[in-house]
This record gives structure tokens, sequence and C-alpha cells, in this order.
């Protein structure tokens, strides 16, 4: 045995996450049930996936022209490009001049990972930035561990159970020059025109550099251009931003983990330095990134009949979701739970606020053994015709029995 | 148009590696030949993969048992059992005794990024680190890139024309304490058991961490344990360390970047505080690794018929590059050209040493159109009975009509 050991001093590191899924696991009790899942659930509890994936990936493993070779580092010219596309049109102006571009990148984190060491190796000057509260693990850490100071920021209103654009734009008012901003979840931003006319404006007076999140574009209102229209008005504006595109969610291979992290520069010149950079970490980080999940996802966005049917399951989605909302609304409604619920179907995509306070939270994971996050932030697919009657019963029994401050609870607000 | 751009600053970045490549793929000559792919060529010219892989694949895409959820951050438990298993054995102590683990990496460098981010952090005494000088680019470079002094070092002696175990032990005589030590070619470094036992008593008294590279583990004698085996001698003399695991090249799934971070520590207890924090470093990375290469190979190892059919494949292709090894050298002695090329089937692997000087390599590239790297450091496989002649011919011209040193070429050493 040596007498000198490097991991001698090596702490068991703090779990970031998951703390809440583990309690969940060792409860044994027959009706838990976990609202949290990071995936999106049909209405039979599985994992969903777009149907036209399983098709393509039979289609690809018998396709004897393919070889298993390595791809680019920056990912295949097809993929990128069908991926730019869908982001921002096929004829956007940015699309036309060349100045967007983009890396295939791995997982979850690897587009903030990518994005974040080229932030901190030439853009020294931004060393704060701000995060949406959701998005403060694991994305927030990422920045923090390159030495970035993290602010979160929420613009979820729990008083008048709403999301509001006024706490986004005063966040965005006390922004420091300078400062990274990553905004995440664009659609429940709910900024009307001339509210983004305003802080864009405040953002270029600060030179603050926006970094997009987009991981499930199509599941907020199911129309692909009206998700991320934000961005070609940004475009318009003269920005140059990072975004995080991930692909694989929106195809339900959640496992594959495909992303791609997309610059708008404002010339094709600046864009090409940009990338020949990130291609430089991105050598570092993988070399190559893994292919299946970018052939799958590219062969549906460029064969016409097969990119129909997956809108069309984007659309059978989102449907399907803003069904569980009126549902889980009108059975709180019927049980008499005292509060409007609106707020429940004014919220876009999978996940979104139940509007209850700390101790109604606890309530159900203690009592009922419904686990979800202290701030009630759910996933709506994991509610589905089996367990939507315990779920509303038990939130109804926590309204009833907690002594929340009655003013979270308004009612038949607009 | 903003007035202020981040990306004003940004100039285009160097290109790593490729410049023969591209060199290469400008050249029209209807003859030109490129010798240093990274990947196993079959003696059709396409990248060999194992045929138990096809099969394997398409059984997986067919599996209605499957769903495409998110796996585990650190791996699948049976993907990193089996992967242990065929590295150490399934017997050997180190398993036994639950002190080796593995992280799931990604792509060819992931291992690397994972392995140097914990050093950096977590041993923070190392600044220095040796190298193999093939390894430079790109995995030198990530230990650089985080601080450390890389230096690099070979153990091809070019007068001898041979791998020299003594250039290894001089080398390692005169690492600083404290250092990291890349192996990267422990099958190449042909040091006797007394040659070895040497290394790592001077490795001890300078408390040198080794991270071992096992990109090929079967390529190099055919025989999985044999090329290993040296790790389980590192074990049993208490050493800890880190070894870069690569699965996919060794079933040709190249595209799929497997690997696996593997940590050996000298209990238990301290491997799950290593393990703990690299996963602390994943979910930054890229938080989910993708899935299909980890269950292809995982669904082959766990398959003792399919195990045994892999295990056969490695077998053909050592000896088809035997085979290869042994046509060049014949034909090289049937064309007269002066020394012994025994040092072309001395090598093991599908990557060996030519052994031609700068000029003979100059005059390969420039008249013959036949690329390989300067220091003559060629993928075998890329040789194949179209164009072996071509290839032996050029070599031998080469040797007679340049003024190289003749010493480099002795005639008939052993």
């Amino acid at each position: 045995m040596p007498t000198f050991s490097v991991f001698t001093d090596v702490p068991l590191a703090q779990k970031l996450e998951g703390s809440l899924l583990k309690t969940y696991k060792q409860d044994d009790h027959p009706n838990k049930m976990f609202l949290a899942y990071r995936v999106c659930l049909t209405n039979k509890g599985h994992p969903w996936v777009s149907l036209v994936v399983q098709k393509t990936r039979q289609q690809i493993s018998q396709d004897p022209s393919l070889n298993y070779e390595y791809l680019p580092t920056m990912g295949m010219n097809s993929f990128i490009q069908a991926s730019l596309e869908l982001l921002f049109g096929k004829h956007s102006q940015v699309i036309m001049e060349n100045r967007a571009g983009g890396v295939h990148t791995v997982g979850d984190s690897g587009a903030f990972q990518l994005g974040v060491q080229f932030l901190r190796t030439w853009h020294r000057d931004a060393n704060i930035v701000y995060i949406i509260s959701s998005q403060k693990e694991p994305h927030g850490l990422i920045f923090q561990d390159m030495g970035f100071t993290v602010y979160e920021y929420s613009i979820w209103n729990p008083k008048n159970l709403c999301l509001d654009p006024n706490m986004f734009l005063s966040m965005v008012e006390q922004i420091p020059s300078g400062s990274v901003l990553v905004i995440g979840n664009i659609i429940d931003c709910k900024l009307t025109k001339s509210q983004w006319a305003k802080l864009m404006s405040i953002m270029k007076s600060k030179r603050v550099f926006p970094f997009f999140d987009i991981p499930c574009q199509g599941f907020y209102t199911g129309n692909l251009e009206e998700d991320t229209r934000i961005l070609q008005y940004f475009v318009s504006q003269g920005f140059e931003f990072f975004c995080s595109q991930s692909l694989s969610k929106i195809f339900g291979i959640y496992d594959e983990g495909v992303g791609i992290l997309v610059v708008v520069a404002v010339s094709n010149q600046q864009l090409l330095c940009v990338l020949s950079q990130l291609i430089r970490f991105t050598q570092a980080l993988w070399l190559n990134a893994p292919s299946t999940g970018e052939r799958i996802i590219t062969s549906i966005l460029c064969n016409p009949a097969l990119r129909r049917q997956w809108k069309h399951s984007l659309k059978e989605v989102v449907k399907n979701i803003m069904l569980i909302k009126e549902k889980v609304k009108e059975k709180l409604r019927l049980l008499g739970t005292p509060g409007s619920w609106n707020h429940i179907t004014e919220q876009s995509g999978t996940h979104g606020y139940l509007g209850l306070n700390f101790q109604q939270v606890d309530y159900l994971v203690r009592m009922k053994h419904i686990y979800i996050p202290k701030n009630g932030w759910i996933n709506f697919s994991c509610i589905n015709a089996n367990n939507i009657d315990y779920i509303t019963q038990a939130i109804s029994e926590a309204v009833f029995f907690t002594k929340g401050p009655e003013k979270y609870l308004p009612k038949h607000q607009k």
C-alpha cells in the first residue's frame, strides 16, 4: 500500500438534486406519486416519444449505406442547418445573412458548458449572471464553477398567482452592466411587444449578453414558429447571443441528449471566428459527439412526410397537457377549493406552478405522499386519468387544512 | 446594430489537427492515399465494425420494453460493471474489494476532460504532466488548458528502430515529484517484469499519479486479458489511478463515442467519495450521456454468445493487421530496400512507426501523394491488397532516393 494517496482528502460530494426523487423512492406508501419528472409522460404514464422516431430509428439501424465512422466535431452540416431553420425559420434574416451557426453539444448541460467556457475566455468583463430559479441547478452551477456570481430570478408572482412580466422587467432594470442574462422560458415571460422593446433597450444600454435556453420548442404553444418568434426579434434588433437548443426532448429521445449551442453574430466573419473557438473547446470536452440521436433527428427534419408526422405529434402532446390542466382546474372547482385556479391553464408547456404555498406543498408530501418541489412547480404530464382524482382531492385538502395566508388564493382573479 | 459586440475581438482559432487530412483532401492525384485515419479499416477500406454490433443495434431498435428516458448520470450500472470486468477480469482483486469504479464519459476526450478537472480541483500539488507525443493532441491540451505544464515523451528509438523500454524508464527517472504520468500504450512499452517493478518503485517514491489510456483493449495482442494485465499489477502494488477506457473503438462504433473514466482507490470509502465528485463534474459537463452506444456494448458484453462472437471478431482484426504488416515487410525486402523492417512486425495494434526519417516521409507525401504524419506513425489497417504494391514501392523509392543518415536503417537488427 502506498504511504501517499491523492484521494485521501476528497469528501463525499453533496448531491445536486434528486433528493425529492430519492425520498419518493424510499417511500413505500401504495399511493405515492412523483410530479416532478423531467420528461414528458403520456397519459399512460410512460415517457412520451414521437411515434415517427421509432420508425426512423429502425430504418437507420438497417441502412447499409451508413458507416459508424467519426462524424465532424461540430456536428453534421445537415443537422446544424435543419436545427437552425427550426429555431429561426427557413427564410429568416439571420440564416440568409449567414450570421447564425451552431455546434453539436451533448446532453442537457453540454451547450451551457461550452457557452460558459467561451464567455469565460472571450468575454472576461462578464462576471455576473442572472438565471431563472428553476435552472439554478445545474445550469447556474456551471456559471458558478467558472467564477461567475450567480443571481436567481423568478417571474412567478405568488401573491397574484401569475407569471408577471413586471417582475422580469424590474429585474432587468436592476441588472449590472455587462452581465449575462439567461432567458429560459420566453413564452411564459408574457411580455407584450412594447415590453419586449423596452427590455431590449435596457439590455442594449447595459450591454447585457442574452443566453437563451430553448429546451422544448413546440411544447409551449404547439406551434414551432410561435414558440421561438421572439428570437427573431432579438436578431432584428442587432443582438448577438447564445442559445442552448435542446432537440432530444421534443422528439422524446431524452436518453440521446442531442443539443446545439447556437451562435448569432453580427457578421459571418465574426460567426466563423466564434465557431472556430467553440470547436477548439469541443475537442477538449468530448471531441466526437455521439451520432444516433443526431441521425434520427436529421432524418425526420429533412424528410417532409416524417417532419409533418412529428409536428402533428407535438401538437397532440400540447393538446393533451392543456386537457389535463383544464381537468385539474375543473375538479378543484367542483371540490369547492378556494381560489380561481385559472393560473394553471394560463401557463404553457409541460411544467407549471400549482400555486400552492410552502405549507400546502408540505402537506401534500407528508400527508398525501405526493412529491412536488417546494415552490410547487410540477410536471403536469405526470397527471393522468388514474391519479387525477387522488391528486385534486389532496390539493383541495391541503388548501382547506393548512393555515396559509388567505391572500395567496385570490378569488376569480383574471 | 449594437455599438457593442462581445465577439469583436475573437480571433479565428488555430486548428488542432487534421491539416494533413485537409491537404490530402485537396490533392486531386488519382493515386493519393491517407495512412493516418483514426479508425480501424477493413481490407476493403471501410471502417471496421464488429458484425455482432449490427445485429444488436437492430434488436435494440425493435425492443418494445425499452424507453428513452434519461439514464443515470454516471452510466447504467450493468454497463459500468461489464466494462470494469473487461478491464480487470471478473475475479480481480480490485473488483472483489470494491475499490474500482467508473463514470460513463462521452466521446474520445470525455474521460480526460473529467479526470483532469478532478485532478485540478483535488490534487492541486500536481502541476506537471508527462504524455506520449502521439497524444499531445488533444489530450495533452486538456491538461494544458487547465494550467498543467505538459511535457511530451516518446518511446520510439529512431536510431535503433524499436520501441525502447529504457527511454521510458529514464524519462520516469527524470519526472519531478508529484507529476501526473499518462501511460497510453502499455503493450508497446515492452518493459520486462523487473523493469515494471523498477518503474513502479520510482513512481511510488516520487508520488507520480498514473493516468492510463486504454483506447483499444484487444487490438494489441488480440487477447483482452493480455492487453491490460499490467493494470492488475499496478492494483496489486497499491496504486491509485485513473484510466480512460474507450469502448466504442473495439466494437467499431466510433461515432457513438462511449467511454468510461475508471477510478481505482485504496478503499471503497475513498472510491465512493471520488465517484461522487466526478458525478458532480459530469452533471456540469453533459448531465446525461447518450445511451445508444452504451446499450449496444452492454448487450454484447452481458450475453455470453454475443460476447464470444465479438471476441472472435477482435482476434480477426488483429490477425489481419499482422498479416498486412508481414506483407509490407516482405515486399520491402523483395524490393531490396535497405534495412531489416522487423520493427514493423514488432509493434502491436493498428498504429505503428514505419521507421522513416523526415526526408523520407516528405518524399512520400510530395512525390507519391501518400499522406503520413512527420514521425512516420501510420495506421497499418489503411494498407490493403489494392494499395500495398504502390505503397511499398513508394517507401522503397523514398529510402533509395533520399539522403537520410544511413544509420537510421540498420541491417537485420534483432
